[in-house]
């Protein structure tokens, strides 16, 4: 149930990350939608369709595209709003990212796969959204520079594997969501980042 | 049987947009083939995907490959003649679209889904070649800012999924497509688009 | 075996391959690792997803991911001698290329496919890691310009497909990819490309 409300809150917020993205490219409407939607549904359907996982998430559920629909439509009216939140909003992204990679996990080792793989579909759920996102919108994609945004999400797939067998399946959640979203917030708070790898030749390969 | 010449008509003409485009990023023969597949069938390749509707059609139909082939090359031949036919290209890629919709929606509805899905399956098949074409190409996908692209496209999958059941499956695509057509070169003569959702602010989130 | 060894070769040499183009665009080590995988396992990824494979390779033997990222992070460490390495590097993405190719159309012949879906097949095995690699880099796909690239891949489905009934599975193999690595090496030393097209109008389509 509170997983649920989390889930929630999490595609809400990422619709809206995308469709301020898709304002800040001058898209049309359909754009704002569609930039939403790939960023809020796209992690975890490239996760159901990497591991031949169907139907997916909002071909069951499609009233989870009304919802993506219903935010991204808000997001437009309110955006400067949202801007002068932005703490807020971070902290909604985090909780996001935190939910999203531990469903990940939660979903590929309940189809009976391993740590690998678990924090693999983490990593997928939790930030093929954001790159997707910064795909159709022609820019670099952010996740491979911020703050420590990927390794939480893999770290949510660990904590779940090794967490899932001792506490059950709740409270197994409730942990990975929650060390993951403090240590994204300290992350960003602190501006702690994974080192950089810096290659600077000329184009050769 | 018409249906079917329109569906052809389409691959055509989406293959010459698709090789129009390559040889704007100055590609070499098998980039100019390459992109022009992804933007005749990758729309129809990605909603398949989504639905796990396998075969893919190309995979069910490998003729349509040669298609494709044939088309892009002729496009390199004939590439100045093309851009001189400007209004009977908008028109041929206005009826592809229509028509690629259309048979989207069929596809989806005939596997038991309803009207949200049958929109989305419209959109893909519709709108999602002419953005991978884009995307390979590196530049910003236009259907976020072309004049009703992907509003089309979701018109005819709604259309289909209301006409269907009063009409028969025949009727129900010929008004789907017709209109959807209509209202495309309707929006490309008066230049009407989609409000524009324009956010300038410091990229934060 | 020799063929075996000859994967895991290709594995590594598109890997490091992702890894440099990672470090090109200042990413985190996320994002080397990200890109490292996409470059080496995402042809055979996007393969198996459009011919409805499953479970994809690294999904059945996770070890690959491991592969994938000792072989990145390894490449970070000794990225300059690589570079300076520049011909035994090139030598190994030929190698990998013609690897690659040979082993997708041996998989889709395996599934009962013909020759245009061999060759279709050989040509997402060889050459979508590299197109992955720059579309997540944000840059123009190399493969579309780079001496013969595709073309190889093309042409190692061929000939798989045409050894294999008179040769049996493992000559057929042998004698496509050395025919693949030699033309692939002379058309690096000889700067062989396929023709270009070049198409400058206003963006009108």
């Amino acid at each position: 149930m509170i997983i649920s409300i989390l889930f929630y809150i999490g595609i809400i917020a990422e619709s809206m990350s995308g469709a301020l993205a898709a304002g800040r490219h001058k898209m049309d409407l359909f754009g704002v939608f569609f930039i939403s939607f790939a960023t809020a549904l796209g992690g975890g359907s490239i996760r159901d369709v990497l591991f031949d996982h169907h139907p997916l998430l909002w071909v069951q559920s499609p009233h989870y595209v009304l919802v993506v629909l219903v935010s991204s439509l808000l997001a437009t009216r309110i955006a400067y709003f949202i801007n002068r939140l932005e703490r807020l909003f971070l902290t909604l992204d985090a909780l996001g990212l935190a939910v999203f990679s531990t469903i990940g996990a939660k979903i590929i080792i309940g189809m009976g796969y391993d740590l690998t793989l678990a924090m693999i579909a983490a990593v997928v759920t939790g930030s093929f959204g954001g790159i997707l996102r910064d795909l159709f919108c022609n820019s670099m994609p952010l996740v491979f520079r911020k703050e420590l945004y990927a390794f939480v999400a893999m770290l949510c797939g660990a904590l779940y594997w090794f967490a899932f067998p001792i506490f059950g399946e709740e409270i197994a959640t409730l942990i990975s969501i929650s060390i993951g979203f403090l240590i994204r917030m300290i992350a960003i708070r602190y501006k702690i980042s994974l080192p950089t790898f810096i290659f600077e030749a000329k184009e050769k390969l």
